[in-house]
């Protein structure tokens, strides 16, 4: 393999994303394959910073296109020193969210200009788009009640969308189906809904026979 | 007077920007006017919390797209929290840059295309320009030895920029004197380069003509 493969997993909060990129880095790399794993917003000294800065909230908070810039830009760094890198190197990157989530969450879910946003992705990240992205297709009811249970487990509160109300989520999952929908190529839609071992078998399939079509064509 | 007025003072490091801003402020309250002091980036909690981090450098620093971008959120911030606000209760706020800034020294100085630079401007921040925007002028050298000085004195290192070479600081200075020339009806150029007392009465004496010019057109 001389060039490498960047895979972005993206679904709404309580898909089961973080245990599907460690599912998957685990089976990858049990088959010695050069896999790393990686997160937007962050994945860069920068961009970690700029995630606690978007996360941690306070005052009035940051104004739509604001956050917009400040997600583009922490996507802009990851992509410049992380992403090419890795894929050049010959790695298998895999992301936790990417531009999907951008346009899922400004765009349906806040209502900014889905080709706004677009435009902002093609002019900053040279419209770099992932060789692959699964989409962990779960009704929102469900992947809400899923992040209320880990955030109460966990005492953490990463979740600022999850403040949001049902619609919210919903239009998010619409516009990662609508997205899958739009590009079947580099698209995969997995159920999520079933039990976290099901849901990581299913992405690992999934890679797995990418990877495998991807070397019968040579890629 | 029923709408505000929005200020800038732009110019390369060194050129006095701050003590101007202080004269401005001091002697418009001393006519009774209501006039505040803003900055860029920062200005809103947000944007100065993006300032410490642009200003931190560290790492390999920021992608020139990703200062483009994090400047941009800050002032998206500022023009929408701060700017619109005071202009529509009727202040006078005076900024110690602006886009102008953006302009200089990410366009002129870091080499990024003017045009996505006001492209991105008009997208996110709805196009707006000061009233009136301060250039405040002075060779590149004079200005360099100035901060050299300023920043030994303090202990201070807000200077990233600089750092960099007179080449660099010679761009920025043309590219104020060139933003100034392609819209001199809302520029004012300031010779920076005599004492700290004249450049203020200086920019003092533009601003009340200014003011007075407005007043006289029914602004």
């Amino acid at each position: 393999m001389t060039r490498g493969f960047f895979i972005a997993v993206e679904g709404v909060d309580g898909s089961g994303k973080s245990g599907v990129v460690r599912g998957l880095v685990a089976a990858l790399t049990a088959r010695a394959l050069p896999v790393r794993a990686t997160r937007e917003p962050g994945g860069t000294p920068e961009g970690e910073q700029l995630r606690a800065l978007l996360l941690s909230g306070g005052g009035e908070g940051w104004a739509p296109r604001a956050e917009l810039l400040l997600m583009t830009a922490a996507r802009v760094q990851h992509v410049e020193r992380i992403v090419r890198p890795a894929v050049a190197a010959g790695e298998i990157l895999v992301s936790d969210r990417y531009v999907g989530s951008t346009i899922a969450y400004q765009g349906a879910g806040r209502g900014m200009d889905e080709g706004l946003i677009r435009d902002l992705h093609a002019t900053m990240c040279d419209d770099l788009w992932p060789d692959l992205t699964l989409v962990l297709d779960v009704d929102a009811a469900t992947g809400l009640s899923r992040s209320r249970r880990r955030l109460a487990a966990d005492a953490l509160d990463e979740g600022r969308f999850e403040a949001l109300d049902l619609a919210f989520h919903e239009r998010i999952r619409a516009s990662f189906r609508a997205q899958a929908a739009a590009a079947p190529a580099r698209h995969i839609v997995i159920d999520a809904s079933g039990a976290p071992d099901d849901v990581q078998a299913a992405a690992i399939g999934a890679v797995a026979d990418f990877l495998q079509r991807s070397v019968d064509h040579g890629s």
